[in-house]
Protein backbone atom coordinates (compact mmCIF):
# COMPACT_ATOMS: atom_id res chain seq x y z
CA UNK A 1 0.00 0.00 0.00
CA UNK A 2 1.45 3.33 -0.75
CA UNK A 3 -0.04 6.72 0.74
CA UNK A 4 0.07 8.77 -2.22
CA UNK A 5 2.06 11.98 -1.25
CA UNK A 6 0.42 15.11 -3.00
CA UNK A 7 2.96 17.24 -1.33
CA UNK A 8 5.22 16.12 -2.83
CA UNK A 9 3.95 15.78 -6.55
CA UNK A 10 2.52 19.52 -5.73
CA UNK A 11 6.62 20.43 -4.46
CA UNK A 12 7.66 19.07 -7.65
CA UNK A 13 5.22 20.86 -10.06
CA UNK A 14 5.83 24.03 -8.43
CA UNK A 15 9.58 23.74 -9.41
CA UNK A 16 8.99 22.47 -12.63
CA UNK A 17 6.04 25.62 -13.16
CA UNK A 18 8.70 27.90 -11.40
CA UNK A 19 11.70 26.99 -14.00
CA UNK A 20 9.21 27.85 -16.70
CA UNK A 21 8.43 31.38 -15.44
CA UNK A 22 11.80 31.80 -15.17
CA UNK A 23 12.70 31.13 -19.05
CA UNK A 24 9.91 32.84 -20.29
CA UNK A 25 11.14 35.77 -18.38
CA UNK A 26 14.77 35.95 -19.20
CA UNK A 27 13.83 35.61 -22.53
CA UNK A 28 11.72 39.26 -22.03
CA UNK A 29 8.68 37.70 -21.16
CA UNK A 30 5.99 38.88 -18.51
CA UNK A 31 5.52 36.97 -15.40
CA UNK A 32 1.72 34.68 -15.89
CA UNK A 33 -0.99 36.78 -14.20
CA UNK A 34 -4.32 34.97 -12.07
CA UNK A 35 -6.53 37.20 -11.30
CA UNK A 36 -9.55 35.80 -8.36
CA UNK A 37 -12.62 37.36 -7.73
CA UNK A 38 -13.72 36.54 -4.02
CA UNK A 39 -17.14 37.34 -2.65
CA UNK A 40 -17.82 37.33 0.84
CA UNK A 41 -15.90 36.04 4.11
CA UNK A 42 -16.63 32.23 3.68
CA UNK A 43 -13.50 30.21 5.62
CA UNK A 44 -12.96 27.40 3.29
CA UNK A 45 -12.90 30.34 0.14
CA UNK A 46 -10.66 32.59 1.91
CA UNK A 47 -8.69 29.62 2.88
CA UNK A 48 -8.66 28.42 -1.25
CA UNK A 49 -7.98 32.20 -1.79
CA UNK A 50 -5.42 32.27 0.16
CA UNK A 51 -3.35 29.51 -0.45
CA UNK A 52 -3.46 29.93 -4.61
CA UNK A 53 -2.48 33.64 -4.01
CA UNK A 54 0.21 32.33 -1.78
CA UNK A 55 1.09 29.32 -4.71
CA UNK A 56 1.03 32.16 -7.32
CA UNK A 57 3.69 34.21 -5.11
CA UNK A 58 5.92 31.10 -4.69
CA UNK A 59 6.05 30.09 -8.81
CA UNK A 60 6.96 33.71 -9.96
CA UNK A 61 3.43 34.47 -11.14
CA UNK A 62 1.75 38.38 -10.57
CA UNK A 63 -1.81 37.59 -8.78
CA UNK A 64 -4.66 40.02 -8.05
CA UNK A 65 -7.24 39.43 -5.45
CA UNK A 66 -10.48 41.67 -6.03
CA UNK A 67 -13.22 41.23 -2.86
CA UNK A 68 -16.61 42.25 -2.78
CA UNK A 69 -18.64 42.17 0.18
CA UNK A 70 -21.38 39.56 0.38
CA UNK A 71 -24.19 41.99 -0.73
CA UNK A 72 -22.80 42.37 -4.60
CA UNK A 73 -25.12 42.30 -7.16
CA UNK A 74 -24.78 40.44 -10.21
CA UNK A 75 -24.12 43.59 -12.15
CA UNK A 76 -21.01 44.60 -10.08
CA UNK A 77 -19.76 41.66 -10.56
CA UNK A 78 -19.97 41.24 -15.18
CA UNK A 79 -18.92 44.58 -14.82
CA UNK A 80 -15.70 43.20 -13.11
CA UNK A 81 -15.41 39.88 -15.26
CA UNK A 82 -16.12 42.51 -18.06
CA UNK A 83 -13.01 44.40 -16.85
CA UNK A 84 -10.85 41.61 -16.13
CA UNK A 85 -11.76 39.83 -19.91
CA UNK A 86 -10.21 43.21 -21.32
CA UNK A 87 -7.62 43.53 -19.52
CA UNK A 88 -4.34 42.41 -21.57
CA UNK A 89 -2.34 41.99 -18.64
CA UNK A 90 -4.49 39.17 -17.24
CA UNK A 91 -4.01 35.58 -18.31
CA UNK A 92 -6.54 34.09 -16.89
CA UNK A 93 -8.94 34.47 -13.85
CA UNK A 94 -11.22 32.72 -11.25
CA UNK A 95 -14.82 34.02 -9.51
CA UNK A 96 -13.76 31.69 -6.24
CA UNK A 97 -17.20 29.74 -6.07
CA UNK A 98 -20.10 29.17 -4.03
CA UNK A 99 -21.17 32.50 -4.95
CA UNK A 100 -24.24 34.15 -2.76
CA UNK A 101 -27.69 32.74 -3.69
CA UNK A 102 -29.01 36.27 -5.51
CA UNK A 103 -26.17 35.49 -8.34
CA UNK A 104 -26.80 32.91 -10.78
CA UNK A 105 -23.21 31.00 -11.15
CA UNK A 106 -24.02 29.85 -14.06
CA UNK A 107 -24.09 33.43 -15.92
CA UNK A 108 -21.14 34.05 -14.03
CA UNK A 109 -19.24 31.96 -15.34
CA UNK A 110 -20.36 31.93 -18.74
CA UNK A 111 -19.44 35.56 -18.78
CA UNK A 112 -16.19 34.83 -18.63
CA UNK A 113 -13.91 34.97 -21.71
CA UNK A 114 -13.13 31.09 -22.05
CA UNK A 115 -9.63 31.36 -22.90
CA UNK A 116 -8.61 33.25 -20.05
CA UNK A 117 -10.98 30.37 -17.64
CA UNK A 118 -8.42 29.13 -15.46
CA UNK A 119 -10.69 27.30 -13.34
CA UNK A 120 -11.77 25.29 -16.53
CA UNK A 121 -15.66 25.72 -15.78
CA UNK A 122 -17.07 27.69 -18.97
CA UNK A 123 -19.01 25.70 -21.25
CA UNK A 124 -16.84 25.67 -23.77
CA UNK A 125 -14.06 24.31 -22.25
CA UNK A 126 -16.36 22.03 -20.88
CA UNK A 127 -17.51 20.53 -24.11
CA UNK A 128 -14.23 21.08 -25.74
CA UNK A 129 -12.87 18.18 -22.49
CA UNK A 130 -15.62 15.90 -23.35
CA UNK A 131 -15.01 15.67 -27.11
CA UNK A 132 -11.05 15.23 -26.61
CA UNK A 133 -10.38 18.82 -27.48
CA UNK A 134 -7.57 21.14 -25.98
CA UNK A 135 -9.30 22.88 -23.13
CA UNK A 136 -8.37 24.32 -19.46
CA UNK A 137 -9.50 21.26 -18.04
CA UNK A 138 -11.44 21.89 -14.50
CA UNK A 139 -8.86 21.94 -12.15
CA UNK A 140 -9.94 18.96 -9.54
CA UNK A 141 -10.11 16.78 -12.79
CA UNK A 142 -6.91 18.02 -13.72
CA UNK A 143 -5.35 17.34 -10.67
CA UNK A 144 -6.73 13.93 -9.85
CA UNK A 145 -5.02 12.74 -13.44
CA UNK A 146 -1.87 14.39 -12.80
CA UNK A 147 -1.73 12.41 -9.41
CA UNK A 148 -3.16 9.34 -11.70
CA UNK A 149 -0.10 10.19 -14.60
CA UNK A 150 2.65 10.94 -12.07
CA UNK A 151 1.98 8.01 -9.74
CA UNK A 152 2.20 5.80 -13.35
CA UNK A 153 -0.96 4.64 -11.96
CA UNK A 154 -1.97 2.12 -15.15
CA UNK A 155 -5.55 2.91 -16.59
CA UNK A 156 -5.98 1.13 -18.94
CA UNK A 157 -9.22 -0.85 -19.62
CA UNK A 158 -9.71 -0.93 -15.77
CA UNK A 159 -12.84 0.02 -14.39
CA UNK A 160 -13.12 3.33 -12.62
CA UNK A 161 -15.96 3.83 -10.54
CA UNK A 162 -16.51 7.66 -9.70
CA UNK A 163 -18.70 8.60 -6.85
CA UNK A 164 -20.76 11.77 -7.44
CA UNK A 165 -21.87 13.57 -10.26
CA UNK A 166 -21.03 17.05 -9.67
CA UNK A 167 -20.15 19.98 -12.29
CA UNK A 168 -17.12 19.90 -10.71
CA UNK A 169 -15.15 17.00 -10.11
CA UNK A 170 -17.80 14.02 -10.84
CA UNK A 171 -18.87 14.51 -14.37
CA UNK A 172 -15.58 16.10 -15.81
CA UNK A 173 -13.19 13.18 -14.01
CA UNK A 174 -15.88 10.70 -15.69
CA UNK A 175 -15.13 12.77 -18.87
CA UNK A 176 -11.47 12.56 -18.98
CA UNK A 177 -10.89 8.97 -17.74
CA UNK A 178 -13.27 7.20 -20.61
CA UNK A 179 -11.08 9.32 -23.08
CA UNK A 180 -8.62 7.33 -25.22
CA UNK A 181 -5.70 8.65 -23.53
CA UNK A 182 -3.26 7.99 -20.94
CA UNK A 183 -4.57 8.55 -17.94
CA UNK A 184 -7.45 7.54 -19.18
CA UNK A 185 -9.54 4.70 -21.31
CA UNK A 186 -10.80 3.09 -18.39
CA UNK A 187 -14.86 1.67 -18.23
CA UNK A 188 -15.73 4.41 -16.36
CA UNK A 189 -19.25 4.05 -13.92
CA UNK A 190 -20.43 6.92 -12.10
CA UNK A 191 -22.30 6.35 -9.10
CA UNK A 192 -24.53 8.80 -6.96
CA UNK A 193 -27.74 9.25 -4.87
CA UNK A 194 -29.98 7.06 -6.62
CA UNK A 195 -27.40 4.41 -7.08
CA UNK A 196 -28.44 1.48 -6.02
CA UNK A 197 -26.13 -1.50 -5.54
CA UNK A 198 -23.03 0.77 -4.81
CA UNK A 199 -21.38 -1.09 -2.30
CA UNK A 200 -21.25 -3.94 -5.23
CA UNK A 201 -20.06 -1.50 -7.52
CA UNK A 202 -17.06 -0.16 -5.21
CA UNK A 203 -16.35 -3.69 -4.91
CA UNK A 204 -15.79 -4.52 -8.80
CA UNK A 205 -13.50 -1.01 -8.83
CA UNK A 206 -10.10 -1.22 -10.01
CA UNK A 207 -10.02 2.79 -9.44
CA UNK A 208 -12.41 4.87 -7.17
CA UNK A 209 -12.96 8.63 -6.90
CA UNK A 210 -14.59 9.74 -4.07
CA UNK A 211 -16.34 12.83 -4.81
CA UNK A 212 -19.89 12.93 -2.91
CA UNK A 213 -18.62 14.76 -0.11
CA UNK A 214 -20.03 12.72 2.27
CA UNK A 215 -17.40 12.44 5.22
CA UNK A 216 -16.20 9.00 5.61
CA UNK A 217 -18.70 7.40 3.26
CA UNK A 218 -16.23 4.99 1.75
CA UNK A 219 -15.86 1.78 4.71
CA UNK A 220 -13.34 -0.98 4.15
CA UNK A 221 -15.93 -3.27 3.34
CA UNK A 222 -16.46 -1.43 -0.08
CA UNK A 223 -13.32 -1.62 -1.64
CA UNK A 224 -11.69 -4.91 -2.85
CA UNK A 225 -7.55 -5.73 -2.57
CA UNK A 226 -4.98 -3.71 -4.71
CA UNK A 227 -7.88 -1.08 -5.73
CA UNK A 228 -6.66 2.52 -6.00
CA UNK A 229 -8.44 5.37 -3.98
CA UNK A 230 -8.44 9.22 -4.90
CA UNK A 231 -10.45 11.26 -2.23
CA UNK A 232 -11.36 13.86 -3.13
CA UNK A 233 -13.89 14.98 -0.03
CA UNK A 234 -12.90 18.38 1.90
CA UNK A 235 -15.83 18.21 4.39
CA UNK A 236 -14.85 20.85 7.50
CA UNK A 237 -15.98 18.86 10.80
CA UNK A 238 -16.11 20.94 13.62
CA UNK A 239 -12.96 19.53 16.17
CA UNK A 240 -12.52 21.50 19.34
CA UNK A 241 -8.93 20.43 20.23
CA UNK A 242 -7.71 21.82 16.36
CA UNK A 243 -6.17 25.21 16.57
CA UNK A 244 -8.26 26.46 13.28
CA UNK A 245 -11.62 24.58 15.37
CA UNK A 246 -12.37 22.01 12.41
CA UNK A 247 -10.98 19.16 11.04
CA UNK A 248 -10.65 18.47 7.34
CA UNK A 249 -12.00 14.97 6.52
CA UNK A 250 -12.45 13.37 3.14
CA UNK A 251 -15.29 10.89 1.79
CA UNK A 252 -13.07 7.97 2.95
CA UNK A 253 -12.70 5.80 6.08
CA UNK A 254 -9.19 6.09 6.02
CA UNK A 255 -8.19 3.60 8.16
CA UNK A 256 -10.31 0.73 7.27
CA UNK A 257 -9.63 1.32 3.76
CA UNK A 258 -5.91 1.82 3.17
CA UNK A 259 -4.86 -1.26 4.17
CA UNK A 260 -6.65 -2.88 1.33
CA UNK A 261 -5.31 0.07 -1.44
CA UNK A 262 -2.36 -0.03 -4.06
CA UNK A 263 -2.67 3.42 -4.06
CA UNK A 264 -4.70 5.99 -1.48
CA UNK A 265 -4.92 9.70 -1.47
CA UNK A 266 -4.92 11.49 2.21
CA UNK A 267 -6.77 14.45 3.21
CA UNK A 268 -5.28 16.71 3.87
CA UNK A 269 -2.20 16.62 2.03
CA UNK A 270 -4.01 14.66 -1.63
CA UNK A 271 -6.60 15.78 -4.38
CA UNK A 272 -6.78 19.51 -2.58
CA UNK A 273 -2.89 20.78 -3.72
CA UNK A 274 -3.29 19.03 -7.03
CA UNK A 275 -6.37 21.30 -8.02
CA UNK A 276 -4.72 24.33 -6.96
CA UNK A 277 -1.56 23.23 -9.10
CA UNK A 278 -4.08 22.72 -11.58
CA UNK A 279 -4.88 26.11 -11.70
CA UNK A 280 -1.56 27.66 -11.95
CA UNK A 281 -0.94 25.21 -14.98
CA UNK A 282 -4.02 26.21 -16.48
CA UNK A 283 -2.66 29.96 -15.82
CA UNK A 284 0.41 29.22 -17.22
CA UNK A 285 -1.27 28.06 -20.58
CA UNK A 286 -3.11 30.95 -20.79
CA UNK A 287 -0.07 32.93 -20.45
CA UNK A 288 1.75 31.15 -23.38
CA UNK A 289 -1.42 30.97 -25.15
CA UNK A 290 -0.84 27.28 -25.70
CA UNK A 291 -4.85 26.29 -26.20
CA UNK A 292 -6.40 29.43 -27.88
CA UNK A 293 -4.79 32.15 -29.05
CA UNK B 1 -41.60 -8.00 -24.95
CA UNK B 2 -42.27 -4.92 -26.80
CA UNK B 3 -40.30 -3.78 -29.58
CA UNK B 4 -40.47 -0.67 -29.77
CA UNK B 5 -42.27 1.41 -33.25
CA UNK B 6 -39.96 3.89 -34.03
CA UNK B 7 -42.15 4.54 -36.42
CA UNK B 8 -45.17 5.55 -34.72
CA UNK B 9 -43.65 7.94 -32.27
CA UNK B 10 -42.05 9.70 -35.10
CA UNK B 11 -45.17 9.65 -36.06
CA UNK B 12 -47.14 11.37 -33.46
CA UNK B 13 -43.87 13.90 -32.80
CA UNK B 14 -44.03 15.12 -36.26
CA UNK B 15 -47.61 15.70 -35.56
CA UNK B 16 -47.22 17.39 -32.47
CA UNK B 17 -44.36 19.74 -34.47
CA UNK B 18 -46.55 20.32 -37.18
CA UNK B 19 -49.49 21.68 -35.28
CA UNK B 20 -46.99 24.05 -33.70
CA UNK B 21 -45.51 25.27 -37.03
CA UNK B 22 -49.10 25.92 -38.04
CA UNK B 23 -50.26 27.53 -34.58
CA UNK B 24 -46.90 30.58 -35.43
CA UNK B 25 -47.82 30.42 -38.69
CA UNK B 26 -51.63 31.20 -37.88
CA UNK B 27 -49.79 33.80 -35.56
CA UNK B 28 -48.10 35.76 -38.20
CA UNK B 29 -44.81 33.97 -37.56
CA UNK B 30 -42.53 32.46 -40.05
CA UNK B 31 -42.11 28.93 -40.54
CA UNK B 32 -38.84 27.39 -38.98
CA UNK B 33 -36.10 26.59 -41.53
CA UNK B 34 -33.52 23.92 -41.14
CA UNK B 35 -30.55 24.23 -43.72
CA UNK B 36 -28.12 21.43 -44.78
CA UNK B 37 -24.53 21.22 -45.91
CA UNK B 38 -23.61 18.14 -47.89
CA UNK B 39 -20.44 17.77 -48.76
CA UNK B 40 -19.49 14.86 -51.35
CA UNK B 41 -22.30 12.42 -52.84
CA UNK B 42 -21.70 9.54 -49.72
CA UNK B 43 -24.32 7.02 -49.34
CA UNK B 44 -25.87 7.27 -46.22
CA UNK B 45 -24.66 10.64 -45.78
CA UNK B 46 -27.24 11.36 -49.15
CA UNK B 47 -29.98 9.35 -47.68
CA UNK B 48 -29.87 11.25 -44.30
CA UNK B 49 -29.96 14.41 -45.88
CA UNK B 50 -32.62 13.66 -47.85
CA UNK B 51 -34.72 12.50 -45.14
CA UNK B 52 -33.98 15.18 -43.25
CA UNK B 53 -35.46 17.79 -46.27
CA UNK B 54 -38.25 15.79 -46.70
CA UNK B 55 -39.67 15.54 -42.86
CA UNK B 56 -38.99 19.35 -42.87
CA UNK B 57 -41.79 19.44 -45.77
CA UNK B 58 -43.93 17.52 -44.07
CA UNK B 59 -43.86 19.42 -40.90
CA UNK B 60 -44.03 22.93 -42.74
CA UNK B 61 -40.89 23.72 -42.19
CA UNK B 62 -38.41 25.83 -44.90
CA UNK B 63 -35.39 23.99 -45.89
CA UNK B 64 -32.38 24.46 -47.66
CA UNK B 65 -29.74 22.34 -48.65
CA UNK B 66 -26.42 23.39 -49.89
CA UNK B 67 -24.20 21.01 -51.88
CA UNK B 68 -20.58 21.02 -52.10
CA UNK B 69 -18.08 18.70 -54.34
CA UNK B 70 -15.35 16.77 -52.05
CA UNK B 71 -12.66 18.70 -53.65
CA UNK B 72 -14.08 22.19 -51.45
CA UNK B 73 -11.28 23.76 -49.49
CA UNK B 74 -12.01 24.00 -45.93
CA UNK B 75 -12.18 28.33 -46.74
CA UNK B 76 -15.16 27.83 -48.77
CA UNK B 77 -16.91 25.86 -46.30
CA UNK B 78 -15.67 28.36 -43.57
CA UNK B 79 -17.36 31.42 -45.63
CA UNK B 80 -20.66 29.37 -46.06
CA UNK B 81 -21.18 28.47 -42.43
CA UNK B 82 -20.65 32.38 -41.86
CA UNK B 83 -23.21 33.47 -44.45
CA UNK B 84 -25.48 30.63 -42.79
CA UNK B 85 -24.54 32.74 -39.17
CA UNK B 86 -25.49 35.81 -40.62
CA UNK B 87 -28.72 35.05 -42.63
CA UNK B 88 -31.89 36.12 -40.07
CA UNK B 89 -33.91 33.70 -42.51
CA UNK B 90 -32.25 30.69 -40.86
CA UNK B 91 -32.94 29.47 -37.63
CA UNK B 92 -30.83 26.27 -38.00
CA UNK B 93 -28.32 24.72 -40.03
CA UNK B 94 -26.14 20.92 -40.04
CA UNK B 95 -23.17 20.56 -41.59
CA UNK B 96 -23.46 16.70 -42.70
CA UNK B 97 -20.51 14.86 -41.17
CA UNK B 98 -18.47 12.74 -42.20
CA UNK B 99 -16.55 15.66 -44.38
CA UNK B 100 -13.87 14.66 -46.61
CA UNK B 101 -10.24 14.16 -44.79
CA UNK B 102 -8.45 17.16 -45.97
CA UNK B 103 -11.53 19.40 -44.07
CA UNK B 104 -11.17 19.73 -39.90
CA UNK B 105 -14.44 18.81 -38.77
CA UNK B 106 -13.87 20.35 -35.14
CA UNK B 107 -13.20 23.50 -36.76
CA UNK B 108 -15.79 23.78 -39.18
CA UNK B 109 -18.29 22.82 -35.82
CA UNK B 110 -16.78 25.10 -34.06
CA UNK B 111 -17.37 27.77 -36.95
CA UNK B 112 -21.19 27.16 -36.27
CA UNK B 113 -23.16 29.59 -34.13
CA UNK B 114 -23.92 28.01 -31.37
CA UNK B 115 -27.27 29.19 -31.23
CA UNK B 116 -27.77 28.11 -34.76
CA UNK B 117 -26.50 24.73 -33.81
CA UNK B 118 -29.12 22.25 -34.78
CA UNK B 119 -27.27 19.38 -34.62
CA UNK B 120 -26.23 20.16 -30.98
CA UNK B 121 -22.34 19.29 -31.38
CA UNK B 122 -20.67 22.41 -31.04
CA UNK B 123 -18.83 22.84 -27.57
CA UNK B 124 -21.01 25.85 -25.98
CA UNK B 125 -24.22 22.82 -26.51
CA UNK B 126 -22.09 19.41 -25.35
CA UNK B 127 -20.38 21.43 -22.46
CA UNK B 128 -24.10 22.91 -21.70
CA UNK B 129 -25.56 19.56 -21.77
CA UNK B 130 -23.05 18.32 -19.47
CA UNK B 131 -23.21 20.18 -16.83
CA UNK B 132 -27.25 20.05 -16.75
CA UNK B 133 -28.14 23.54 -18.69
CA UNK B 134 -31.00 23.89 -21.26
CA UNK B 135 -28.83 23.68 -24.94
CA UNK B 136 -29.16 21.98 -28.46
CA UNK B 137 -29.01 18.27 -27.29
CA UNK B 138 -27.17 16.21 -29.99
CA UNK B 139 -29.70 14.49 -32.42
CA UNK B 140 -29.17 10.82 -31.61
CA UNK B 141 -28.97 11.19 -27.71
CA UNK B 142 -31.78 13.40 -27.61
CA UNK B 143 -33.86 10.92 -29.94
CA UNK B 144 -33.05 8.33 -27.45
CA UNK B 145 -34.13 10.16 -24.57
CA UNK B 146 -37.20 11.07 -26.35
CA UNK B 147 -37.91 7.05 -27.41
CA UNK B 148 -37.15 6.09 -23.67
CA UNK B 149 -39.74 8.63 -21.95
CA UNK B 150 -42.19 8.41 -24.60
CA UNK B 151 -42.01 4.82 -23.88
CA UNK B 152 -42.45 5.50 -20.41
CA UNK B 153 -39.33 3.77 -19.10
CA UNK B 154 -38.03 3.82 -15.61
CA UNK B 155 -34.53 4.77 -15.73
CA UNK B 156 -34.32 5.94 -11.98
CA UNK B 157 -31.37 4.10 -10.24
CA UNK B 158 -31.55 2.03 -13.65
CA UNK B 159 -27.82 0.58 -14.21
CA UNK B 160 -27.65 1.84 -18.06
CA UNK B 161 -24.49 0.57 -20.01
CA UNK B 162 -23.62 2.47 -22.96
CA UNK B 163 -21.71 0.60 -25.44
CA UNK B 164 -19.15 2.94 -27.09
CA UNK B 165 -17.66 6.51 -26.32
CA UNK B 166 -18.12 8.04 -29.55
CA UNK B 167 -18.66 12.21 -29.07
CA UNK B 168 -22.09 12.00 -31.10
CA UNK B 169 -23.58 9.16 -29.36
CA UNK B 170 -21.80 7.29 -26.62
CA UNK B 171 -20.46 10.17 -24.61
CA UNK B 172 -23.07 12.33 -24.68
CA UNK B 173 -25.75 9.72 -24.21
CA UNK B 174 -23.62 8.83 -21.32
CA UNK B 175 -23.74 12.71 -20.16
CA UNK B 176 -27.64 12.94 -20.56
CA UNK B 177 -28.56 9.48 -18.34
CA UNK B 178 -26.72 10.62 -15.38
CA UNK B 179 -28.02 13.81 -14.83
CA UNK B 180 -30.67 14.23 -12.19
CA UNK B 181 -33.79 14.00 -14.39
CA UNK B 182 -36.16 12.30 -15.58
CA UNK B 183 -35.17 10.35 -18.26
CA UNK B 184 -31.97 10.16 -16.53
CA UNK B 185 -30.78 9.38 -12.01
CA UNK B 186 -29.24 6.30 -14.05
CA UNK B 187 -26.08 4.28 -12.72
CA UNK B 188 -24.11 4.88 -16.15
CA UNK B 189 -21.65 2.87 -17.09
CA UNK B 190 -19.36 3.80 -20.30
CA UNK B 191 -17.42 0.82 -21.85
CA UNK B 192 -15.49 0.34 -25.44
CA UNK B 193 -12.71 -1.40 -26.74
CA UNK B 194 -10.69 -1.21 -24.03
CA UNK B 195 -13.48 -3.00 -21.50
CA UNK B 196 -12.31 -6.10 -20.75
CA UNK B 197 -15.36 -8.05 -18.93
CA UNK B 198 -17.42 -6.41 -20.82
CA UNK B 199 -20.21 -9.50 -21.09
CA UNK B 200 -20.48 -9.55 -17.48
CA UNK B 201 -20.60 -5.73 -17.53
CA UNK B 202 -23.70 -6.22 -20.03
CA UNK B 203 -25.24 -8.96 -18.18
CA UNK B 204 -25.43 -6.23 -15.02
CA UNK B 205 -27.42 -4.08 -17.13
CA UNK B 206 -30.86 -2.98 -16.87
CA UNK B 207 -30.94 -0.53 -19.76
CA UNK B 208 -27.85 -1.32 -22.70
CA UNK B 209 -27.11 1.57 -25.12
CA UNK B 210 -25.54 -0.10 -28.11
CA UNK B 211 -23.51 2.32 -29.97
CA UNK B 212 -20.38 0.77 -30.54
CA UNK B 213 -20.99 0.55 -35.09
CA UNK B 214 -20.25 -3.02 -35.29
CA UNK B 215 -22.89 -5.63 -36.81
CA UNK B 216 -24.81 -7.80 -34.63
CA UNK B 217 -22.05 -6.90 -31.43
CA UNK B 218 -24.60 -7.91 -28.59
CA UNK B 219 -25.58 -11.74 -28.51
CA UNK B 220 -28.34 -12.59 -26.80
CA UNK B 221 -26.31 -14.06 -23.72
CA UNK B 222 -24.75 -10.84 -22.65
CA UNK B 223 -28.21 -9.31 -21.83
CA UNK B 224 -30.02 -10.45 -18.65
CA UNK B 225 -33.88 -10.94 -18.88
CA UNK B 226 -35.87 -7.86 -19.02
CA UNK B 227 -33.63 -5.91 -20.30
CA UNK B 228 -34.21 -2.48 -22.30
CA UNK B 229 -31.65 -2.24 -25.43
CA UNK B 230 -31.54 0.53 -27.71
CA UNK B 231 -29.75 -0.75 -30.96
CA UNK B 232 -28.13 2.77 -32.08
CA UNK B 233 -26.09 1.08 -35.16
CA UNK B 234 -26.63 2.01 -38.27
CA UNK B 235 -24.17 -0.34 -40.81
CA UNK B 236 -24.93 -1.12 -44.20
CA UNK B 237 -23.89 -4.52 -45.17
CA UNK B 238 -23.91 -5.30 -48.61
CA UNK B 239 -27.21 -7.69 -49.61
CA UNK B 240 -27.18 -8.96 -53.08
CA UNK B 241 -30.99 -9.43 -52.46
CA UNK B 242 -31.98 -5.96 -51.64
CA UNK B 243 -33.16 -3.85 -53.89
CA UNK B 244 -30.27 -0.77 -52.85
CA UNK B 245 -27.55 -3.25 -52.47
CA UNK B 246 -27.10 -3.56 -48.88
CA UNK B 247 -29.02 -4.10 -45.61
CA UNK B 248 -29.07 -1.68 -42.40
CA UNK B 249 -28.03 -3.31 -39.88
CA UNK B 250 -27.55 -2.66 -36.12
CA UNK B 251 -25.49 -3.73 -33.10
CA UNK B 252 -27.61 -5.56 -31.67
CA UNK B 253 -28.18 -9.65 -33.02
CA UNK B 254 -31.86 -9.43 -32.96
CA UNK B 255 -33.58 -12.65 -33.00
CA UNK B 256 -31.11 -13.92 -29.93
CA UNK B 257 -31.37 -10.42 -27.90
CA UNK B 258 -35.47 -9.25 -28.38
CA UNK B 259 -37.25 -12.24 -26.51
CA UNK B 260 -34.76 -11.38 -23.23
CA UNK B 261 -35.87 -8.16 -23.51
CA UNK B 262 -38.56 -5.54 -21.79
CA UNK B 263 -38.29 -2.97 -24.55
CA UNK B 264 -36.22 -3.11 -27.82
CA UNK B 265 -35.49 -1.05 -30.77
CA UNK B 266 -35.56 -2.40 -34.19
CA UNK B 267 -33.35 -1.60 -36.62
CA UNK B 268 -34.28 0.06 -39.45
CA UNK B 269 -37.03 1.70 -37.66
CA UNK B 270 -36.02 2.72 -34.34
CA UNK B 271 -33.51 5.27 -32.99
CA UNK B 272 -32.65 6.29 -36.78
CA UNK B 273 -36.04 8.26 -36.94
CA UNK B 274 -35.64 9.40 -33.90
CA UNK B 275 -32.46 11.22 -34.73
CA UNK B 276 -34.28 12.81 -37.61
CA UNK B 277 -36.90 14.10 -35.63
CA UNK B 278 -34.56 15.33 -32.31
CA UNK B 279 -33.12 18.11 -35.28
CA UNK B 280 -36.44 18.87 -36.25
CA UNK B 281 -37.17 19.80 -32.60
CA UNK B 282 -33.99 21.74 -32.43
CA UNK B 283 -34.77 23.89 -35.20
CA UNK B 284 -38.22 24.60 -33.96
CA UNK B 285 -36.90 25.41 -30.42
CA UNK B 286 -34.12 27.61 -32.47
CA UNK B 287 -37.09 29.30 -34.58
CA UNK B 288 -38.96 30.25 -31.07
CA UNK B 289 -35.27 31.52 -29.61
CA UNK B 290 -36.59 29.15 -26.62
CA UNK B 291 -33.07 28.45 -25.73
CA UNK B 292 -30.38 31.22 -26.89
CA UNK B 293 -32.05 34.74 -27.55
Amino acid sequence: MQIIDGKAIFTQIKTEIAEEVKTIMAAGGKAPHLAAILVGHDGASETYVDGKVRTCKELGFKSTLIRYEDDVTEVELLRCIDGLNMDTDVDGFIVQLPLPKHINEHKIIEAIDYRKDADGFHPVNIGRMLIGLPCFLPATPAGIMELISRCRIETQGKHCVVLGRSNIVGKPVAALLMQKAYPGDCTVTVCHSRTGNLKEICLDADIIIAALGVPEFLKGDMVKDGAVVIDVGLTRLPDSGAKSGYKLTGDVKFDEVAPKCSYITPVPGGVGLMTRIALMKNTLLAARKAIYQ
